[in-house]
């Protein structure tokens, strides 16, 4: 069976989604090493309790430090890191430093043992809720404890600046995966679509 | 307890993470009409078998679509778009026919019985494979099968090009959310970091 839609070409079955997001998972290890990995397979999931998903490939060593531990760090990076975070989705915390190799400073968090990352604009405390074994991933859902926002990204009201947060969007291409920088705003959330909605 | 760490402030249990991507869900009713629902809770989540999740409020009418078809579409939607996909979020398929009102077709999938949005640029066909009863919201994590594509957002390859999909991330702000574009190219990913790693 081929269904045509014009317009339209079929690519199978492929894990592609935009925007993705980029985040590292800070953990320490049995020996108290701090670790970040960097991953592309997260997101929000749930309002209450607030949580965020990551999944993990069950190799990665970020694997066995969240099972061992059950908390964990979500950072976010500026999108002037790009090559260091690059670096941190390509090396391993087994083999070597990566925030000593990046230049990257741990700080450990309030309410969870875990690493957050200092130069990062946003950093979630977590603790982990659910595992789910999907296949080449375990989804770990955390329950979000804390959000460490750098003081220089809030607006004059104490609200996160997304432009200054300047998040990056992972693209998934088989042959050519990139980063993207955040654009311009699009208007404003449950508020532009009233017009249809009072039709 | 309160820790300090200099040049940060902690917004305490807060569902904030950039970016968060903007899909709308689509699926038949009892009925058989098409309805779709603007969705943020949403990511890639496994890459063997491809999957993504979603979450979804247990009182809206998609949660109920989801779990008596066990199919459903995630739609990537254009940021030329806001307007609809806005109204998508507020209005309720239970009361009106959301893809009449704004404008948009509803096509069968090849593989799925739940509606694509022959507007968007990539719409994903789903089969449910789990559910997690979160809180607020269950996750529903869905197979990729077949991943649709609107020819004119591939680039001479056949692969697909960022910025002519043109997605919308969502900034959950609890004051102002705003939906932002995808910006410009911040480098290749899986290269740039090459001159950390073989330091």
């Amino acid at each position: 069976m081929c269904k045509i839609i014009p317009g339209k070409k079929n690519l199978g079955a492929y894990t592609f989604l935009l925007p993705t997001p980029i985040v590292l998972c800070g953990t320490y290890d049995k020996d108290r090493r701090p670790n970040i990995a960097t991953l592309a397979w997260a997101g929000l999931c749930c309002s209450e309790p607030p949580s965020v998903q990551i999944s993990v490939r069950r190799e990665r060593y970020t694997h066995t430090a969240i099972l061992a531990k059950k908390e964990f760090t979500v950072n976010v990076p500026p999108a002037s890191l790009a090559k260091e975070i690059d670096f941190c989705g390509m090396a391993s915390g087994r083999d070597v430093d990566k925030f000593e190799r990046a230049r990257l400073t741990p700080k450990r968090g309030e309410l969870v043992d875990a690493p957050i990352v200092d130069e990062f604009p946003l950093c979630l405390e977590c603790r982990l809720r659910h595992r789910v074994e999907l296949g080449s991933h375990d989804m770990f859902i955390g329950e979000i404890v804390a959000s460490w926002f750098s003081e220089d990204c809030l607006d004059e009201n104490g609200q996160p600046d997304p432009l200054k947060i300047s998040p990056l969007s992972f693209t998934p291409l088989k042959t050519a995966s990139s980063y993207y920088k955040l654009g311009e705003s699009a208007g404003r959330a449950f508020d532009i679509g009233k017009s249809l909605l009072a039709k």
